[in-house]
């Protein structure tokens, strides 16, 4: 695939690696590798195309321990991992085999991203706008964020040497704000939802004042959007270059399913995992489920909601991405779900009852999805099962009921008239 | 080292792959590898030995990416990675190029513990207990703890299959009661300080009806110690099989400092590594630091303390292993130095700011000391560093002071209004 596009003055020859161009994903419309995130001619979002060159298991297997070992595959420099990131990834893929034995499952696994390094899979895309951002030259790191990527942004600024101011909506979750603010930079709270705080970014995006600013999920938001393929490589990988039969997916924007669906393809087309089936499904709280409402009714267009769930990471009222959820879904015969907030938390506490595995709300949703999804037969018992859990229960302390079963003096009489033993 | 003890009834041949007995810190007696912990004749503590077989770079390089990689150096089976366990470690040695630039050192590393499963460096130790305590057959598994282990062993039972008790002082964080709670097991607040409950659990274990309860901190201690040998493995491997010149680590019990010094020496011993000089330092916060207080004073016994600190996990008054600690550091040529708790939160917001880490208090603690030896003169700025997070900071919100910078309608005049550009 030849490709006509130089790239912009302040891109160094190889600093996207194999990334060869932004494509229009409704129009195919191809553009230089530069700051930008919608097509001129449809307004369609842009994505990262590329120009592979040899990729082997062998040569992935001996890269670092982190999302760099598939830097190949990614839009960063061949030198990446010498470069001051947070090197995510390579997260534990659980092995759930009494999770799966209680719900009458035969292979199931749970990819557990609260291992990251801010305990979130955001991590993984933090890191490619990075390195995009130190590729174009920004100064100031910016976000709007439910929470999680607030913390990732913070963090790799810091470890990276970028300045950071960070938007989210007011009223999130202590341990979220907390992580978000502890590196030094700017936490500003909008009053408002999500939503709202997206808009606001929007608009900041274009005033000269922020030029130097990199909105790492507005106008660097092809690059970081690819980080969520690594979910796809390392998953392929660690069940032994193979593809999973089933996989329940988190939606808050969107985008983290569609780029795992994307990093699927590429391997089978790279020739790195056998080509077999698989089907991905949606999860999504009852509280703010518009891809679900959409999945359900059988229409292509998302009809905005206002979010009302405790699931506040995937609480995305408009979600960008939504009707590329819906293709993805409908293409490979999964589907997409919904649970409310009462089975988000019994599901956290199953998943940390048979797994130790304390997962955020969002992990309570995937979890209570493939719990409905298996009552209601969409989903085949038998079939190899991954399933997500994106965050870390420490960030969501709210959401679970759990304290102390009593607090006696230190005696062991009184401990046993306590019938504790 | 030929050996004539006996392996007991319950422990299948292999089931402690490398160790070969436990034997007697103080009288070097030789004991079965049975669920035991003091010595008959002279009660000093038991620790694991070895008859290590052959154990190359290559053969660990090609394991799992955990501690299980370790496995022919720790008392585990063979096939460890294959049970049900929490799988810890090869947490990130991060390469803290801005934190060194800020302290003027040429080379520093900060070992990230809190990439653990429950975020903690027990995870390492609790996997050890969990194998020994299958191998004996017991049935609960249950601690003494300040918060971390609590949280470690409720996870590692829960994936394990075993019931858990855990045993906590009253009035800990409340991150550390809820991730000890979430997995399902019992979790006991004692009205008391740490070494109550430690007390508490002594007098517990000698109850007939704990008789298949498992201490992984009293009756499965010498196994379960094993565990922070592998932060030594690690921190060698991640350095390109090189012994550190300057290590900083925190001290609770001093259990930790005191294997990290055994698995350093046992990679000389295996060749494994060049044999060159390295430096203990032990950290204590000043509201609890008994061994600091015994090392300026240059005694050997440790005079216990009534804690007083923010360093809640490090909180430990009559600390088990205090006069190994002052052995190592000043057999090495390295100290035990103490800060105060203002020392402790400022040194947190430091590794944020400069490096992305957020640590929990016992990082503040040898942050800390690691600044203020430095300052002294007593750490060589020179010389190839070390420093221990071991835990994480959502734990322990509580002690920074970290929040939004400010609230604001969504609007870009407000924004700039407020001078936040």
């Amino acid at each position: 695939m030849a490709i006509t596009a130089t790239e912009t003055e302040t891109t160094a020859p190889g600093a996207f690696g194999p990334a060869a161009a932004l494509s229009c994903r409704e129009c195919g419309e191809r553009y230089d590798l530069a700051p930008r995130f919608a097509c001129e001619f449809c307004f369609g979002p842009l994505e990262v195309a590329y120009e592979f060159g040899s990729v082997t298991r062998e040569a992935i297997q001996s890269g670092p321990n982190n999302i760099w070992r598939y830097a190949g595959l990614l839009p960063v420099p061949g030198n990446v991992a010498e470069l001051p990131n947070m090197n995510p990834g390579l997260t534990p893929l659980v092995r759930a085999d009494r999770l799966a034995a209680e719900l009458g499952m035969r292979s199931l696994h749970v990819k557990d991203d609260s291992a990251n390094p801010t305990h979130s899979f955001k991590d993984r895309v933090v890191a490619m706008a990075v390195e995009a951002a130190r590729t174009f030259g920004f100064r100031t790191l910016s976000c709007s964020s439910t929470g999680n990527l607030a913390g990732a942004v913070g963090a790799a600024s810091a470890r990276a040497g970028f300045r950071s101011c960070v938007f989210i909506p007011a009223g999130l979750e202590e341990g979220k704000i907390v992580m978000a603010a502890v590196y030094g930079g700017q936490v500003v709270a909008i009053d408002g939802s999500y939503d709202d705080v997206n808009r606001f970014c929007s608009e900041l995006i274009g005033d000269p004042a922020g030029e130097d600013w990199g909105f790492v999920n507005v106008n660097l938001r092809p690059y970081y959007a690819e980080g969520s393929k690594t979910l796809a490589y390392e998953i392929a990988e660690q069940l032994g270059w193979k593809l999973p039969e089933q996989i329940i997916v988190p939606i808050a924007s969107g985008s983290q399913l569609t780029k795992i669906d994307k990093g699927f393809r590429e391997l089978v087309e790279l020739s790195l995992v056998e080509d077999r089936p698989y089907k991905v499904f949606g999860a999504q709280a009852t509280g703010c489920s518009p891809v679900a409402a959409a999945y359900e009714e059988g229409h292509d267009v998302i009809q905005p909601v206002k979010p009302d769930t405790i699931a506040k990471s995937l609480a995305i009222g408009n979600p960008a991405d939504g009707p590329y959820v819906l293709d993805v879904c409908r293409r490979t015969g999964g589907a997409v779900a919904r649970v409310d907030d009462a089975a988000v938390v019994d599901s956290i506490s199953l998943l940390a009852r048979t797994e130790g595995v304390f997962a955020e709300t969002a992990g309570g949703v995937t979890t209570g999805v493939l719990r409905k999804l298996l009552d209601e037969g969409s989903l085949d018992p038998a079939a190899e099962t991954v399933v997500l859990n994106t965050g870390d229960g420490l960030k969501t302390l709210n959401a679970v009921e759990a304290g102390v079963t009593a607090t006696i003096k230190p005696s062991l009489d009184v401990f046993k008239e306590a019938g504790l033993f």
